[in-house]
């Protein structure tokens, strides 16, 4: 047994409304009006190799870092969960930075879209950023995989959502940008500020302006205090990503 | 975004009662006598780079198929758990047979131990073949990861287990090999060929001798209709398989 690197293929490419790592939900299943696609690259996009996945409600997917992996693993991590203040070692957390920039997430599976060429997963609840690559699918199995009465980590956050208003400006931008492209919008940013996307160094301050990329909209908001204000919607780009 | 493979690196390996993949239990949970390590390899075999895992019951290991990666991947499986008559597509099973050759499992944390340059976590319950690579170690996290409702696959095996009954022999042996190692052998042969490790196609047959590889030895043992009878066992020393 030698130590020579393990070779991957990408199967498959990530679509979502995740367009940066800031704003990604911490935890999952906050986040409901968070939709994406799991598509299957050639020569993986051929309907048999997905016979029986149908009967399955979640799937895992095995993902690359990709966004984060060029900047190599770090020993050890402070986790958001505690506020940035304890150090625990990279193979305690799930962070990004670890030595084989391996994801691993289960999502919602919602439906199969298959034909010229194309195979498509719809799923929902996902934390995945847009682009990420998939390397590969497996079905959950709840018999083996769900263990409740594991321990360890976090509690899960409080779901107490903060309040999110709209100026009359964001508003209109958000409802337009609905009827044109028929995806949801206006709970999909509730959603997300809602659960307070800052890191932790940045949430004692008011009135400081944030951008957070959902699908092609840049959106700007800020705090003021015990809400959100979303303030205006730009386009946003993304191209800097890839 | 380009096409090309991702390369990984070896972080660890596993050390276990399971030579074969003959006889590895095709669920979790039943064969408790079943104790594993993982051992990290340099450079990763720093205590620092798991400090909080003991905080954890249960952690994921994500692996490498090394015993049948070399057979590449099939588009379609027939799982075990269907008798072997159905074909699902391989993103639908758990098969080892996938286009990236990665396998994932939930292990119970026993412990940590560390010195002399060597950092080991004693497992329990896993289901991995001794000499496994390991690319990637993460806590379970139950809040995101542990889905009861989730809805798929099959139902959990009936837990009936079948009797095993040994030849004097074999007893005499298993004694003399329980006192020499000071390790469980007598608990796990009964409950490894307890749940019937045979394939579909072999479990009508009765009289026939079959060999299972644990630790250093290889238990030769027969089907008697209803119960299993350990005949002997032999010394194995599975250096084929690397």
């Amino acid at each position: 047994m030698s130590n020579s690197p393990f070779q991957f293929e990408q199967v498959g490419i990530i679509h979502s409304c995740y367009r940066q790592k800031f704003g990604i939900p911490r935890q999952p299943g906050i986040v409901t009006a968070a939709e994406s696609e799991l598509e299957f690259l050639p020569p993986y996009n051929q309907e048999n190799l997905i016979r029986g996945l149908e009967g399955f409600s979640h799937i895992w997917v095995h993902f690359i870092f990709h966004q984060t992996m060029d900047e190599g693993w770090r020993p050890t991590i402070r986790p958001p969960r505690l506020d940035g203040k304890k150090r625990m070692g990279v193979f305690a957390t799930r962070s990004t930075h670890r030595p084989n920039p391996i994801g691993l997430s289960v999502v919602k599976l919602k439906g199969i879209e298959s034909g010229n060429g194309k195979l498509i997963l719809k799923l929902a609840e996902a934390d995945l950023l847009d682009g990420t690559p998939v390397i590969d699918v497996k079905p959950y199995l709840p018999y083996a995989d769900a263990l409740p009465e594991a321990k360890g980590g976090f509690a899960p956050l409080p779901s107490v959502m903060a309040e999110v208003e709209f100026s009359e400006q964001a508003m209109d931008k958000c409802l337009a940008y609905e009827s044109k492209t028929g995806r949801t919008l206006i709970t999909l940013i509730r959603q997300v500020l809602g659960q307070d996307p800052r890191p932790a160094y940045l949430r004692e301050s008011t009135h400081r302006r944030h951008g957070s990329a959902l699908w092609d909209v840049n959106v700007v908001w800020e705090s003021r205090g015990d809400h959100f204000l979303v303030m205006d919607l730009e386009p946003y780009s993304g191209t800097d990503r890839y």
